[in-house]
């Protein structure tokens, strides 16, 4: 078979690195040649334009930079090639760091300190053990088992719900919709690391905010969302904050990005704000493994991580 | 043998818990009676008021509460007892997250980020992996090692530097003053957890600091002092910030406790301060093992960690 071109389709960030490394191996194009184009085989996209894969009658394949593939799905004239998922250790190594990073901020108390400090405040407060603090995972996948991994080395106690129910060692698992509430009244620090789906969307809502875990004195419940902005609902965030049954929030999404100046979540006291940079698709990293699963496709291998279509991640 | 008494000697914090804890098991009191008190048999101190040890004559062991011992030193009348000292899961448990916290706070650019947020900025700065980063810690106690493991889990390179160059799995391992250079000059993020011992005093100097790694771009060094004070000369560390030898520290210890009002670390906008409170002595975990020691020591038993009294730790 003859090597085809590769459509890099990116909308949000420029895509140089992408298409330079991807070169380096193959035809790379950013657009296809006219109403049809039969020369492209295979899209490696990011929100890619709507319509834009319906004109490659020879598409082999659709590779999506990034964790989620959720984008793609807003494409009405998404075609029937299979779609892949990056599943890297360069990635889900980002994750766990950021996730890492905001459940010790949290735990050790660094805004009181850095506000402490502003006043010139020597005082210790009273401090919990990470073995006194449950860190609950929602989304057992590739990424909430290595950040499961990387708490527990620290110390931590871990619980994880998924919609299978899946177990992972030394975690306390919970699924599906029955295994919520447990799961979250045992939950001292949620980190959201779901997909976006039609059954998840919307999930982060005041509602489930109520059922976290609130004990007396030192902790509060606190929440950190790595995964999809559409995923919360940011007015919900923002009440739940405003009634104490939040007492932090990190949060590296949004529903809508980049996030509003208006937003209240910017100037809030409470909340830690980045811009989706948790864990960010380095095509140092990425590039190699995805020309490689195009190489192994052509020999006659099957594609790695390719989307449920049904289930949307 | 009887059981003796126990003088509980604290300055700096209020002892009520220790004293709680201690009592449930043996005669506890908080001062000699008279000017010698063979009745006592044990003391458990923290900067105890000099002299006061020497008028006890039946003085079996001194117990030290926290992780260093320096604070005995000082004592002109120090008698020739054992010194033990504290070496508790919790306590190294409590260290490993400090560290782990401020590696982390450094690595993934927090003080930017909260400066970004203060503006309302969505920007992503270009980000190491850990994999790229080197952590050097300095002392591979037990302390150290249970920090560097958990370093390790979460992905960073990291060195260690210890005085008699001991080794150990997944970590680069330098000996000595031979090796203090090359250490450093291997290192990005120093962690400095050595006992403060005459070999240690002001060793964490701007001639010191000058041998860090710095790498252009993203990066440079940081310095994180989890030890001990006088470990560090404070306006060295303030020089090296600003010469840029230094891009950021977090510094839970100095030479003066508590920090003055005066100085200028308070409002450096790259020092992140805490009051000594990395790695808290939680009596609820470490006055059980203190009280099975001493049973076990009355049985006939050796006790563990006694300090070498040469090297004063």
């Amino acid at each position: 078979m003859n090597k085809g071109r590769i459509l890099l389709s990116v909308t949000g960030f420029n895509p140089q690195r992408w298409h330079e490394l991807l070169s380096a191996e193959r035809d790379v194009v950013l657009a296809p040649d006219g109403p049809e184009d039969p020369s492209i085989t295979y899209a490696v996209v990011w929100k890619q334009p709507a319509n834009i894969l319906a004109r490659l009658p020879n598409l082999r394949a659709v590779f999506s930079i990034g964790a989620g593939v959720d984008h793609l799905f807003n494409d009405p004239g998404l075609p029937d090639a299979p779609i892949v998922r990056v599943v890297a250790e360069n990635l889900s190594q980002h994750m766990t760091e950021y996730v890492v990073w905001r459940v010790l901020d949290h735990h050790r108390q660094g805004t009181l300190y850095r506000n402490q400090q502003q006043k010139k405040i020597w005082h210790e407060p009273p401090q919990r053990s990470a073995a006194d603090v449950s860190v609950g995972i929602m989304g057992l996948g590739q990424l909430g088992r290595v950040a499961a991994n990387a708490l527990l080395a620290i110390g931590f106690r871990v619980n994880g719900w998924g919609r299978t129910g899946r177990t992972m060692e030394g975690v306390q698992t919970f699924g599906g919709e029955a295994g919520l509430v447990p799961f979250l009244n045992a939950t001292d620090i949620l980190v959201v690391l779901l997909p976006l789906t039609p059954a998840t969307r919307g999930i982060i809502d005041y509602k489930l905010l109520r059922e976290l875990r609130r004990r007396n004195g030192i902790g509060g419940a606190v929440l950190i969302n790595a995964g999809r902005g559409l995923l919360q609902k940011d007015a919900d965030i923002a009440r739940a904050l405003e009634d104490g049954l939040l007492k932090e929030a990190s949060l590296d999404v949004f529903e809508l990005e980049p996030l509003p100046k208006t937003s209240p979540l910017w100037t809030h006291p409470k909340v830690f704000v980045t811009p989706h940079a948790a864990a960010t698709s380095d095509p140092a990293h990425l590039v190699a493994p995805m020309l490689a699963q195009m190489d192994a496709f052509e020999r006659g291998e099957p594609l790695r991580n390719v989307v449920d279509r049904q289930m949307q991640y």
